[in-house]
């Protein structure tokens, strides 16, 4: 998506080589026309993939998918995060290992949201291990679903997290793919 | 906002005198289109406001707020809650107590993307006893910022948080007005 990865160019602050830093339109400041764009992508993408819901997780997966949901016409769920896990019997819950954070987070959704007639799109902001989007795809799964798709917004190829979802045998469609961030420049994959 | 309070009365549900939930379409599944209808409404309440940002709170402001700032045409921040304060210099930290969690949350703001000739449009999913939004307020006026109003999506009328903040000088505006949850029934305010 063109529009995205100039903006990554233009805004994106590269901190070492493993870390892409987009607090200024995606992270923390959202630029809300981007993401309308963004949410048009992911629906066109996914069109014809028969999607009854956008599952995403807090905080910052909410704004591209929430465009995508309106687009596709179907409802939205955000997964919570959170440290400790007092066991409930209404929710699903699964784990998953923050790169970013290096932290584990127990991420959970509601078990009165999800059911095995749905065929569910993830969205996410960045990929990287590829845990979060495995965890989602984990707990569509306890709800018997299945997952249509996973839509990324910027994905970082150098790390191993596509080839992860690939080989669990799911559609992976990123927006934006970083080939590199050596010597301090964004590469795109050709 | 009639559709709003429609459906607030379809599928909230009332857990004591004292708690609305609205998982089903706010807080944790979204409903799509009415988020957007619900970001039409504030973008048409404050169009003569000379809005330059707006600013929410993780994660479920964030929906609301960005068609809200997509009809404004500014960007939207969302402010992060965090536990534990490590003092950095480069973000504004106020303190805020939540009614619904119990319990006391840092917001924290980049000083990158706020300053003195922002006026900004805070907004928040609920108004209960209005800490969360006076401490955005006031991270607002740490940058020397202007409030120029505060929009609510549900308020609970029936707490303090509309007269606290009124009391503080804002223009408030709440798509919804709960005047009570008595009796396990969801009354508006006239």
């Amino acid at each position: 998506m063109e529009a995205l990865k100039s903006k990554i160019l233009t805004d994106g602050v590269v901190l070492g080589s493993q870390v892409l830093k987009v607090d200024s339109f995606l992270n923390h400041r959202i630029d809300p026309v981007l993401m309308s764009g963004i949410g048009d992508t992911f629906a066109e993408l996914f069109a014809d993939a028969g999607i009854t819901k956008v599952l995403t997780i807090e905080s910052s997966g909410i704004a591209p998918a929430v465009f995508a949901a309106l687009r596709l016409e179907v409802d939205l769920i955000f997964a919570r995060k959170r440290k400790s896990l007092t066991l409930r019997d209404d929710i699903y819950t699964e784990k998953a290992y923050s790169f970013t954070k290096q932290e584990e987070n127990e991420i959970t959704v509601s078990k009165s949201f999800l059911n095995a007639e749905d065929r569910v799109l993830i969205i996410d902001d960045f990929l990287a291990n590829g845990q979060a989007a495995l965890a989602l795809a984990r707990i569509v799964r306890q709800a018997g679903g299945e997952v249509a798709g996973i839509g990324i917004v910027i994905e970082k190829s150098f790390q191993n997290g596509r080839q992860v979802l690939l080989d669990a045998g799911f559609r992976v469609e990123s927006l934006a793919r970083v080939a590199s961030l050596e010597n301090n420049t964004i590469r795109f994959v050709e």
